[in-house]
């Protein structure tokens, strides 16, 4: 692929996007990231993350601006519906992550893109978090997405979107599971 | 616990909250939920979610207005910076659910809260999003949530934070994962 007759494609700096993974693979250490949130009650199920500093490419960064969001029960969870359920805070994950992806990879790959959509279903039976039952877990019991795409050759389309499956942090997350520590200072 | 003495315990409607519970014990079918995200892609790696309708206790809900958020990479990850990474969303989807959760509990068990922060970390090593690397995966290795609680008795407190742990619909997806499917439609 030619970067050079085309810097930019899909809104993808893709000279940019080359220089970072040569960056990346002349110094594997620059790859290290931590991201973080804080959160803090507000009241019931209302409360509120600062997503701002995180750790990359060897240094301290933050993002142009803290980034805050509410998230809440609605009514018929007896919240009051200040932002959306942290379960639907997923779903946007991973439409995000799905998509952020394919564009960069439609850029390296020289194929444009017109138009990107995706929908995201999650099923959840409430009857785990209320402890009525031991047969039902807690989170989704499966999540779809389903994606509308525009651009060139379909079948190209296509595999964009794989290969953004197999190289997509949340999707690898949430399919797979992670670690989580947990630790309390209570006083 | 007697909820007639304070209907209302850390903002959280304990009657209510004790009335949907008895409601989903006597019809299990009001506990099936779908939650819902669309995405659309604006360029680049930047793309933004709407979350607005869901189904819960038998019908076709909505939040009291759409919700939406932007997602997209920082510049050192040649992105614009609309907004957070998706893998960010993780973090608080984390921290909200826990902290809903054990307000809530905190209430149904009678323990005041005054104040609840959590810090929540997340790493992840970009070699194996970059294709770098097999051995490293794609998603976090390891994520860390801290909490600082005050109210009631710190052993109390400690409790409610472990049952919420238990509880937690993001928890659970996040240490186990999920079924995911996803469906293209190209042209």
């Amino acid at each position: 692929m030619t970067t050079m007759d085309n810097p930019t494609r899909n809104g993808v700096d893709t000279a940019g996007l080359f220089a970072t993974l040569g960056a990346v693979k002349a110094n594997n250490d620059i790859a290290k990231f931590q991201f973080r949130a804080t959160n803090r009650w507000v009241s019931g199920t209302h409360n509120r993350s600062t997503i701002h500093g995180f750790y990359g490419a060897g240094q301290e960064m933050h993002h142009s601006e803290p980034f805050t969001f509410d998230a809440d029960h609605p009514a018929v969870l007896v919240g009051e519906d200040h932002g959306p359920t942290p379960v639907e805070f997923l779903l946007h994950a991973l439409a995000a992550c799905l998509t952020s992806g394919l564009a960069n990879i439609a850029a390296a790959r020289g194929v444009n893109l017109t138009e990107v959509e995706s929908t995201v279903e999650g099923d959840i039976n409430l009857l785990g978090i209320f402890g009525l039952s031991d047969d039902v877990r807690n989170g989704y019991e499966q999540i779809r997405i389903s994606f509308k795409l525009s651009g060139d050759d379909p079948e190209k389309l296509r595999r964009v979107v794989e290969q953004s499956k197999k190289r997509s942090a949340v999707y690898d997350i949430l399919t797979n599971g992670v670690p989580v520590s947990i630790e309390v200072d209570a006083g």
